[in-house]
């Protein structure tokens, strides 16, 4: 026995390469459309110990801030994309002005990475959003607070995630704090929204777009836990204005891939709240619900092949995340869940369990909501806390 | 930049481990399952350029005829198993009597191994079969012509697949050269079928069985090109016989993981033709048209967890197979199959092109039979051939 070499003597079929930045579950689960594609999928990982890591052959050890090492990473790819937003603009645009082809470019992610950038846009092309305006000092919180009533929210023009990088402000007093800490912030009127909304398109270089259905997000202290596909009870034709805002943005944005467009349903109409440009959580029910997954469209968008079909495998589906307890030991709850229900989908992502942290999510599918979500949640608690609910 | 080793600092979720022996297709759309589930499948492969090595990072290579590979490469292992059937079966009991959790044990899996065992046990256990009888000479044919009638099927016994190792005799004096090759032979009655069936059921260790619809397979020179699920018309009565069939062979064999039942359908009814255990091509249509894919199914076996669901996901499913042509360039085709039928979903093996070698397959689905078939047979037509018809 011996490691293999990958040099062999034969002349295996081998399928475009594309490079993905960053090894978390997204470009884990990547991988697997990856596999029936026949994509030979790189990932640039800094530990091996990471999700996608773990699966994906092509792995390169490396830091996604050094413009070297993402050199190096994309010699031979036939597509460059990202597992996360984290990658510095300036070297995306120095990677495209090498000759590499990046998806998305830097030009439309810098709406994902900088959310003043992403306001100013999204105003110009005329795309719902809540007051906002780019804030400095407690002044200008101030006066803004006084145009636009209180709350205030503040947010870190860059890297925000998961309800990080949010402060919710009654009075100037709350946001001084946040001020003194010197993160560039944009102030944005508090929305009173009835429930969350996602869009997710996929768009070509060469310009093709798909939407798939408006899912409903549930979130839990700024986390999202669970996903409702389609959105439940929603207006047809608030539906259609939510894919048409998003097909909208991807194009004015020149957004290559994956865009998803988180949404404020408020009484007055829709307000959009978030762009990510990637596989995203709110995604990963098409896995098994609908006829092409995300991470399929991703692959496809970004080596300008023609898009796959949005279309729901069934009438419900929901997807519940799974976020880590206290207790390493998931694998011993696979019996309970398994035979409770044998049509639950469970995705883990080799990821260390750590409190709070996404470490997997379920899927159920079926015809009624509250069935399938009641399935979805009991496997989702019983996976993580090991309780039977 | 560096290549990545193993051994990190952090702490990640560690699954099951499944070494499965070979390294082909079948262990390669077997990672797929296994990198949702979070198990760790191990691959023993004869080169690093074989298609699944190129896939899963836990590749070994070694000689599947070596037991020392073998012990070695199960060590650390949950559950080993296996992507063929070409281990010896003396090394698999050695296996087990090390303490390995072999699935199938060597006491089931011989009998797809060695056609006259599993004709043998078959008759034994009452199961359908067409008449035959071990012969090693022209006397033997003869007598066997004589009372079962002409043309007689000689099957070698061991190693035969995909049409190899059978050979359709109207006389005496044609089965003389296969005599002579000294290849142990039995032979069968040929058996004037309608159609072929196949049902695949799942049985694991602690002895929960499920069934998979019955399946209709098209096979064009001993070769399948064409699996529809379920089996157009079939009366519910024989295809329920069939699945009975089925998991009375893996109960009464000690199947465990899977077994794929391959039948005849004729005037008289079923009859068996082989066996198979492991995933078998025709459940590659399970990916997307079954709630719990087959290999999904078979690492549940293994591991001796609960089955999964194994209802279908559309009324009509139809898996075509790709068979290598003589160009190589299958890649630039994929414009024309995603752009013609966006549902269409393709596989390919990352496998060396060869003629007529199975490089791949399409899996269309939807309600209605033509229909779906007809976007199946486009897209493997177009995909192999480079011809739009």
């Amino acid at each position: 026995m011996s490691t293999p070499s990958l040099t062999g003597a034969n002349a295996p079929l081998v399928g475009p390469v594309v490079g993905m930045i960053g090894a978390g579950q997204l470009a884990r689960m990547t991988q697997q459309a990856a596999i029936a594609l026949g994509i030979e999928l790189r990932v640039l990982a800094a530990s091996a110990d990471e999700s996608a890591a773990r699966v994906i052959v092509d792995t390169r050890l490396g830091d996604y801030r050094s413009a070297a090492d993402l050199r190096e990473f994309a010699k031979g790819c036939d597509a460059v994309t990202f597992d996360h937003e984290h990658v510095p603009t300036e070297h995306i645009e120095a990677l495209a002005a090498d000759g590499f082809a990046v998806h998305p470019g830097a030009d439309a992610l810098v709406h994902a990475q900088d959310k003043a950038l992403m306001r100013e846009r999204l105003t110009a092309i005329g795309a719902p959003c809540p007051a906002w305006a780019r804030v400095a000092d407690e002044a200008d919180v101030a006066a803004f607070g006084e145009e636009h009533g209180w709350p205030v929210v503040l947010k870190a023009v860059r890297g925000g995630y998961d309800g990080r990088g949010v402060w919710v402000c009654d009075a100037v007093e709350q946001a001084a704090p946040v001020l003194a800490s010197g993160v560039a912030l944009i102030a944005e009127s508090f929305v009173p929204f009835e429930r969350e909304l996602a869009v997710l398109v996929a768009r070509s270089p060469h310009g093709q777009g798909v939407s798939y259905p408006v899912v409903e997000t549930v979130q839990r202290d700024g986390i999202c836990v669970e996903v409702l596909a389609p959105a439940p009870g929603l207006d047809p034709e608030v539906a259609a204005g939510a894919q048409s805002i998003a097909l909208r943005i991807a194009r004015e944005l020149g957004v290559t891939g994956l865009l998803a467009v988180e949404m404020f349903q408020t009484a007055r109409g829709l307000l959009v709240n978030e762009l990510a440009m990637r596989p995203h959580n709110s995604g990963h029910w098409t896995i098994e619900g609908a006829r092409t997954s995300q991470f399929e469209q991703h692959l496809r968008a970004v080596l300008d092949l023609p898009l796959g079909s949005p279309a729901p495998t069934a009438p419900v589906v929901v997807m519940a995340n799974l976020l880590g307890g206290d207790d390493p030991d998931l694998f011993s709850r696979y019996e309970h869940v398994m035979a409770h229900d044998p049509g639950i989908k469970v995705h883990f992502y080799g990821k260390e369990v750590r409190p709070g942290r996404k470490i997997g999510h379920v899927t159920a599918l079926g015809d009624d909501l509250e069935t399938v979500r009641e399935r979805a949640r009991h496997a989702a608690v019983y996976l993580t806390e090991g309780i039977y609910t």
